[in-house]
């Protein structure tokens, strides 16, 4: 397809396409310097304003960012594996252990930024949680930082009605966390639904995960129900789209 | 959080987010027109370019689109929901049903674009499928189309030693489609990987599903095994985020 679609095609397109076939060939690596404007006019034989667009396009999809002063680099793309049905399963919190663990490997993943706070409930979560009218929710917010990245928003909502007096209402859940605290209340986890969608990150978003430019959020709306189909919590995640692989592995 | 936050950002900044809070709020739903240039600048006493940066902000978020001629409308997300781990059970394919007919609901979904190809294998895929040196793949390329919108892509992979001979080979694979021939073939799919991306599209991947700026693809990696672990297909999914909410149940 190459020639006839690339005649058609804008000059700083062309340059950007041979760029991002360069780096998808392993030619340039994670990490690696692009050439710059100056050797994109010299190679090309064209205007700064067409080198510095060809550039744009690649920082546009994701694939390149700017570092300050040192010119145009290769994004580094080393993610999160997240499986999302063995790390729920009850080997994994029944026995203490953090639900992150899986996904740490042997790198560091800090929980900041926690509060906890009873609120009313927002009308999309009342309708899940299937609350009564003005039955408030313990609200559990709190960001994930990977080696100083930030890299997951998260936002629990669990019914007052379950949860009061619980170590659930407090900033630290215990061993095991919110779902060893709810088997223990005698609301046990035992079936989850992911939603899974992606999207553009509002200006927030973009600013409590450090997020680059050209750069989509994963969103995740997690239900967990207890016996009978009792929706018992709502965890609503927001992810950076550069940090995280999501893996569901099941049986036919 | 309100006005200690506002007074330090930019005017269109928080013309843009009143606008995206009256879009949240319901104020504006989706396939509304939200206020021009002129009635932002009127109700907001700033100049045009002030007011058409407010709007860029949320088209650049995918929260709003321009249609020529008519203004800046409110985004519809009306996605189809996708179930990962029912759709791929043995009733649905096994009886003969699309995999697909669970995600269609009264809407049509069409595949056009198939082509099938002997092709070699690219590295990535040799290497999942455990192919031998100079070892072929039967590639299955095709495009789904919901109400005239393209909305995904799909490139299978099946190892040439497995598939040979058989309607997988074929643009029409009969009955059931490649998991109920795999079954004939002696290689039912028993176990899935599904693992999920994403980011911004490619100029090419944004021209085949027709997506709207500010809008990302959620790339789905599935990988079938066979038993005793055979990995036996491996297709590669690149679905318009706006179209899609992926969906995995699951007991703990």
């Amino acid at each position: 397809m190459a020639n006839t679609d690339d005649d058609r095609r804008p000059k700083y397109q062309r340059i950007a396409d041979s760029l991002r076939e360069a780096i998808q060939s392993g030619e340039y690596g994670p990490g690696d310097r692009l050439p710059g404007e100056n050797d994109l006019m010299a190679a090309h034989g064209v205007a700064r304003m067409t080198a510095r667009q060809a550039l744009s396009v690649l920082k546009d999809e994701g694939v390149a960012e700017s570092r300050k002063g040192a010119g145009v680099f290769v994004r580094s793309f080393r993610p999160l594996r997240r499986r999302g049905i063995q790390r729920l399963s009850q080997e994994q919190w029944g026995s203490g252990r953090s639900i992150w663990s899986a996904d740490i490997e042997n790198r560091t993943l800090v929980v900041d930024q926690v509060a906890v706070s009873e609120e009313a409930a927002p009308e999309r979560i009342g309708q899940v949680l299937d609350l009564g009218d003005g039955e408030t929710v313990c609200v559990r917010r709190r960001r994930f930082v990977l080696d100083g990245k930030p890299v997951l928003l998260a936002t629990s909502y669990l019914p007052t009605s379950v949860v009061a007096g619980s170590a659930i209402t407090q900033e630290d859940t215990g061993p095991g966390g919110t779902y060893a605290r709810l088997a223990e209340l005698g609301y046990k986890p035992v079936h989850f639904r992911e939603e899974i969608r992606s999207r553009m990150p509002t200006k927030d978003e973009a600013e409590q995960l450090s997020i680059s430019a050209g750069t989509p959020v994963i969103l995740i709306c997690r239900t967990a129900f207890a016996d009978e189909g009792r929706p018992v919590e709502i965890n609503e995640m927001t992810l950076d789209a550069a940090s995280y692989i999501l893996e569901y592995d099941f049986d036919a």
